[in-house]
């Protein structure tokens, strides 16, 4: 388990649907974010790459609800990072809410890394940092 | 198994990320939208629930993506509803692009439906269905 | 007036907010899927575009918000492009509610071409289309 | 002018669209998260009139775009809030990037509060905050 990472957040009000609670889909948008900023702090920069060819992406997610996040919530998303396989990395990431630290969601999502002939691979970054 | 449904859409280009592939978190938005038509065509409407105070949520998700959409695909939501335990209900869903009939994700999403004391419990238009 | 086009759509409920009803920001979706629907049938394809380093941008948009959509809600989006001037085109949308024909919103949406160096030009499939 | 308040943002890669820049209509959800958070520190919550049967709306938007977000730009929304007529308040937003200040997006939003009739009324909150 190379690192821990958390990443402080508040719920904007269009994020949540008509039941009042941030949608189901929107939690996939905090996890990326997360993963996104992770990587940039080991100066792995998902844009870039994508520019130069390389694309991240996601091949498989689990997530587990356990409560909602609504209007006027913070929370943190607790991101890690390992290997899963020669060519597959996995995070490992929760959310959790701010004041009674009530994890609302537990997530792994699988990713690996296409190369601009749609082949996977790891790229050399990304290998360094799981070693 | 109750019933097999199918809901055709298009892609729209906001709904593509910085690749230029649908962002991951929009598949959860098609998903959804199908099982609410889904629900919908079988007189269960998910937002009158919800305003009467029962509110269907997701508690578990599980989401394989096998391939991208794009800019001007089109593509099916394949939607099968099943009982999953007493008060949790399944649905089984995938995403197949129109043209190639290539299944770009598979996806089973676990739902309950919590009352307006936030209890778990299982409708008796859900039950019915179910049934 | 060059021409005029419709597109029927119907509200997805994870479109509407925690008032009950689509979002302001999402309106912005709509006419965006409507003009790049539009423009396709003229042979103008904007993912295409911006693929080949010509980006079709918006620089103004003006919304009257009259009316609410809310789930279960189905409507058209008119769309009617113009020139404004020798670099600015024009669409002039509105989002009128099936079943009782009110326009909900009224926009006017001014784009320019921007070609790989980041100078505002107009593309000749335009040009030709806005005379 | 009662008010001007600056709330900084990062843009999040999902948000960015196949052009590469943040996608258009998410700049409404910038400026709504923008209001919503200055409303909350006049002790005016969003949320909560909603629950209570006030809608705060937005009537008109107008937005002028003078250059792009991208990936990895922060920026701060710059929201003043002032009276446009009897029943109709206005807020005058900027979003400008952080680095070079330059001014992003010029926006002028009019809303107005609808009561539970749907009757347009000036809330006593937003009434005093405007003397």
């Amino acid at each position: 388990m190379s690192e821990v990472s958390e990443l402080p957040f508040s719920v904007r009000d269009y994020e949540c649907d008509l039941q009042g609670v941030v949608n189901n889909s929107v939690y996939l948008n905090y996890l990326e974010h997360a993963r996104h900023v992770f990587l940039k702090e080991q100066q792995i920069d998902f844009a870039a790459l994508s520019k130069a060819g390389i694309n991240l992406v996601v091949i498989r997610a689990e997530l587990d609800y356990k409560g909602s996040l609504t209007s006027g919530d913070s929370f943190i998303v607790r991101t890690r990072f390992t290997r899963k396989s020669r060519l597959k990395f996995l995070f490992i990431q929760d959310i959790i809410r701010e004041g009674d630290e009530k994890v609302l969601l537990s997530a792994e999502v699988t990713g690996t890394a296409v190369n601009s002939q749609g082949k996977p691979f790891m790229p050399e970054e990304l290998a360094n940092l799981l070693e």
